[in-house]
């Protein structure tokens, strides 16, 4: 099995299934196509047009059939180790489950814009700025740290519910990004947080990231330089 | 079972778990809550916040449950009703139609933003010129009758994966918005289109949408009056 993934420092839909095959110990080999211009010519495309008619990582390739899409490629995960329990057991925190990985999907708009996904940068200024001036981006972290709340006492923690699953994941890359924006939260929300970052695939990721070096102009709104 | 929605006129979300509702006449009643400023105080705010966290629909509230957004509440009804048969029954089949819906989920921003859902309106002047001037609009649509022209002769039609599936009901918004604008597509994607519209869930719920006479500004870029 291949994972196709961007760049790790910037590639925040990458990040979910890598974090998931790892945290589930799932042998993967892993594919990293350098985030490029993404004209129809550009390596990165002729290089996933040959494997996803989508254009986008990630893609998890198994034997030559491609899933794509984040939420496509965990669900195949689940349905192919059904040992791993990837989604919770019980009915209704499956679909509770479910339902917080497919509004974090195809939500969270300003956040995703405002504070993009950046793990080798330390933006705590930004953060500031873009909180005091942009509301949506208020009001999507408001509803983070509602969601991970009532979740985090529902299922008595220390993840969301309550062992790792696909909703951790799905969220990694927005932990990275109250990290690098240094985004203020309450005690319960910080501590979550501090898991989510210790966490085996999530450290493996980060390091990754870190090992990068490579400053993408069009990745970044904020920072001139590495 | 009740499903909340918005209007049906406007509402794309909230058509897809309808249509899939109707399509697999599976009972559910409707809750109809018409869309306004979305103020937190909003009668439309308000009433959600009592199903739930959210905020947005549809939602789909079963026993006093709430599971919502689009792919979560076709997942769960899936699960629940597995004779219905909602995703494909082979293997990578589903794994194919859920790759397609949640690139659908996350994706065709330009679409979604220039040529909104609005079944009433006939606005085919207002599709020559965006899809004159906007080329995301153009590689969205392009991305389409791609995806459908493969799934078509791969399953060998009449729907995206031979007989009808999620998948049908997560594309029918989109149908709405090409025939609404006149999007000029090829024979056998136009085909495609006419099947979709006349199935008994998109009829039923375009008849509802043109029922409703009801003009929303804030949901009409293009119009000044109904």
């Amino acid at each position: 099995m291949q994972l196709f993934i961007g760049n790790k420092n910037y590639s925040s839909w990458s990040m979910r299934p890598w974090v998931l095959l790892r945290q589930a110990e799932i042998p993967f080999a892993e594919v990293m196509l350098r985030f490029d211009a993404f004209t129809p010519d550009s390596k990165f495309k002729t290089e996933l047009a040959r494997h996803s008619p989508a254009g986008r990582v990630p893609v998890l390739v198994d034997d030559g059939f491609a899933v794509w899409d984040t939420l496509a490629i965990a669900e195949y995960l689940a349905e192919k180790y059904p040992d791993r329990q990837l989604w919770p057991v019980e009915r209704q925190a499956r679909a509770r489950a479910r339902s917080v990985c497919a509004e974090m999907h195809a939500g969270f708009g300003a956040l995703r814009s405002h504070l993009p996904m950046n793990i080798e940068a330390a933006l705590p200024e930004i953060g500031q700025r873009v909180l005091r001036e942009q509301a949506a981006v208020r009001a999507d972290v408001d509803r983070l740290v509602q969601m991970w709340s009532e979740l985090l006492v529902a299922h008595g923690g220390p993840l969301l519910f309550g062992k790792f699953s696909i909703a951790d994941a799905f969220f990694a890359p927005v932990v990275k990004r109250l990290v690098s924006y240094a985004v203020p939260v309450p005690a319960a929300i910080a501590a979550y947080i501090e898991r989510v970052q210790a966490l085996p695939g999530v450290l493996a990721w980060s390091e990754g990231a870190l090992a990068e070096h490579d400053f993408l102009d069009f990745e970044e709104p904020y920072r001139t330089c590495a």
